[in-house]
């Protein structure tokens, strides 16, 4: 087997011991979430790990080898019928562009429909320097749905993207 | 004094001791709620007790006397420089089209534009039998930023209101 290769990427949705500090080590080292948003991240897997699917979170990792690489969390949107929100996906920083994101991505849309889930949506932001992360969700078929402008920040507009399933 | 003039509506912030059997009570009456919505806006003030402004939730009470008219519940949206949510707002449904909705919208506006908010934001649904809010929120000055398509259920759409204030 070559090292580094998609082939020996393995996913799992159950949460080990280590998973807090795993997700906290994946979105610091993106460099593009602040301390507190790095927290919130950390957070969602002790809501997972305390309160099981009530918590609303589910995970999916991808590990190769004792390593986990990057992850997703995502979850039921509360009051709607089959809305699904994808609230992180985040992929160690020196393993990026080798398509593990869009593999989490895959798994994200499996685990969704297996739920019943009919409809993803997924938020980031308007900035120049998040051209890249459009361009991905795009590229996974996921569409702009509304664009709330200066949400984040002034000039730092939120963008709605969604993917409806079985389409 | 006249008997229900809106001049006897005392407004609070600071939660009292039975807050949760009143937003129930309150909440059950509109009938535009159902049980889990219901547990949900419960649950805010239950939150808001524990844990106070850390919690991310708000309240305004309207008061007559020792009863509970209606309220509002509202939060910075984390991740925003100064973004709100209005999350809830019901008034007792044997005392709407008095005007109080009116005036605990602008008591949220006074107590966001005090915590230095700028934007306020407000979901709700695209469905016939919720036209009457759509106005109401038109009318206090907000306007439609996003529409969500089947959003909340099939044929059942998500209406992002906003308002920009200090304009």
């Amino acid at each position: 087997m070559t090292s580094g290769s998609d082939s020996e990427i393995v996913f799992r949705t159950q949460l080990q011991p280590r998973d807090e500090e795993r997700v906290e080590r994946i979105v610091t080292s993106t460099k593009k979430f602040n301390d507190g948003e790095v927290a919130i991240a950390v957070e969602l897997v002790v809501e997972r790990r305390s309160k099981g699917d009530a918590s609303g979170y589910h995970f999916v990792f991808g590990d190769s080898g004792s390593e986990t690489l990057g992850y997703a969390c995502f979850g039921p949107i509360p009051a709607t019928q089959s809305s699904y929100d994808l609230y992180w996906i985040a992929v160690d920083a020196g393993l990026q562009r080798r398509g593990l994101g869009r593999r989490l991505i895959a798994e994200v849309e499996a685990s969704i429909a297996r739920l019943g889930g009919t409809r993803i949506y997924v938020d980031t932001s308007s900035r120049e320097d998040y051209a890249p992360t459009r361009a991905f969700y795009r590229g996974m078929g996921y569409i702009v749905e509304a664009e709330l402008e200066s949400f984040y920040a002034p000039g730092d507009g939120k963008v709605v993207f969604c993917k409806v399933l079985g389409n």
